[in-house]
């Protein structure tokens, strides 16, 4: 394999999620030199467009950054030049790479959101030093990204890394995929509040109001977590079979609880993994980053050759 | 990535096993243009190697073959230089690399043997037309490979594409890991032998034995490999999550079994994917180029420039 080769120049990431569009300017290291953000509207696939030129143009500053990545939370075809599906926008068969050379005047590199965070863990973040890395990013879903022998595993058909969609209890829990039992049901933000309802005997509770509870300490909500953290380590036994990660980087709102949940995820983890650990184990750490994983990632995959079908 | 640059030379591959080791001279398409065999001395490390330079020698035929790939069905580190554990063979923290460059004069690529069998499946057999490819090999237990942008997915510690250890039943049987539930305990060819004592009210079977109750349409066999097939479905269902192959070849002993394996671990697989289905579906097949698969590999990935750390 190639070393890195990176053009030691300033680029543009940005994030076109389901509530906003945040975009960054980049410097070769990492560095976010400035950020813009919109509110994104979900049901205008142009006002989308419009807002990401008005973000560029902002981020220009004047100049012409030639480099531009684009990190979609959207199911990307293997070439990455169309989205098949953006489940929080109304995009369907949408040829984004194209719309966006024609609207910026300049070609763009689009990578899925969560590889895209998961790249810039591994550039720059909780990843730097590891040669094989596992993200895991827990929010509404469960999201994965996988760098493997220094690149993204992009999969065959473009849908490698749907890390949340291992199955941890077969028959269990049904899925918004359609199958049952996907590690997704028992390890997103989404399962914790669930967990932390049933505790409380309440029917619902807001982020702000969990957040609350794990500074008053209670109980409830230190259970929810350790439930999220036992299926987090139940999955990860299976999943490092597989990629083998030297790092395993805990990402999205649900780490905000920083080492409390990933000391507890590896306490179950190598329960789940067993008398196998005699091998060198994964390291599980938080991310690094925060939110704007997406745009540093997206802005640094811009900067690198593109990747050649093998 | 790069495009393969592959020199166009013969090269030699050497598959050492528990049982045989085996030698082929290997053109650059892939073909065996000779081949050679020895029995293994598994307790004596000196016999092995006195047999893989009898068999470099006769394979040379009074050249020098620079390039010589060695597969061996060990647990190796990373760089692929040491051998942490052979199960079958008594090497312990064993630098093969060092060894076989002084007892043959000439440098050595070294590679776990179903990785090895699982590149040249890749390169000239069933996953030739793959982007993405996963071998899953049945044998004793369930080996694995993982292809994915073009390269072998070797894994941070090295032990990457331990697929047969997946969990596809929390606390289900005891595998030899150590850990419950490992896809190995309920796919291999030792699995598939219990599974039709079970059903057949045997205490053993031989491997022969169960070829003929096949051939004479046994349904107690046919219902054993039946439920391979449905533990390969699930596991498959989990492991597409994660690596994305469009390709997934089923090797060993037990594909020997052919299409009416792969048919019905489709089946299972579909059924267990269920309705993610709509997008597209990796496509199962057997394996093609049965035994010499592991020396054909080791062959070709000594002709190619060695992986470079990222």
């Amino acid at each position: 394999m190639a070393p890195h080769r990176i053009a030691p120049v300033d680029a543009l990431g940005i994030d076109i999620g389901g509530t906003k569009i945040a975009g960054a300017r980049v410097s070769p290291e990492g560095q976010v030199l400035s950020l813009v953000t919109r509110k994104t509207v979900p049901d205008s696939p142009e006002d989308i467009i419009a807002a990401v030129v008005e973000i560029v143009n902002e981020l220009d500053a004047g100049d012409t950054i030639p480099t531009v990545g684009v990190a979609a939370a959207a199911f990307l075809n293997r070439d990455r030049d169309l989205i098949y599906l953006a489940p929080n926008i109304s995009w369907r068969d949408f040829p984004i790479s194209r719309v966006l050379h024609e609207a910026l005047g300049r070609p763009v590199v689009v990578e899925n959101d969560a590889n895209a965070a998961g790249w810039a863990e591994y550039r720059f973040g909780a990843g730097r030093d590891a040669r094989s890395m596992m993200m895991l990013t827990l929010g509404t879903g469960v999201g994965g990204a996988l760098v493997t022998e220094g690149q993204l595993l992009v999969g065959g058909f473009g849908a490698g890394a749907e890390l949340g969609h291992i199955i941890i209890e077969p028959g269990g829990r049904l899925c918004g995929c359609g199958n049952r039992g996907c590690l997704e049901q028992y390890a997103s933000g989404t399962a914790l509040v669930r967990e932390a309802c049933e505790r409380l005997g309440r029917d619902d509770l807001s982020s702000d109001e969990l957040m609350e509870l794990f500074r008053a300490g209670s109980p409830e909500a230190f259970g929810a977590l350790e439930a999220i953290a036992q299926a987090l380590g139940q999955g990860i036994a299976s999943l490092v079979a597989v990629t083998d990660p030297d790092t395993i980087v805990i990402g999205g709102g649900v780490a905000a609880a920083g080492e409390v949940l990933t000391e507890s995820i590896t306490r179950h983890f190598i329960q789940a993994y067993g008398p196998r650990s005699r091998r060198p184990v994964a390291q599980i750490v938080p991310a690094q980053l925060g939110n704007t994983a997406g745009a540093v990632g997206a802005a640094d995959l811009a900067r690198r050759p593109h990747r050649a079908s093998p």
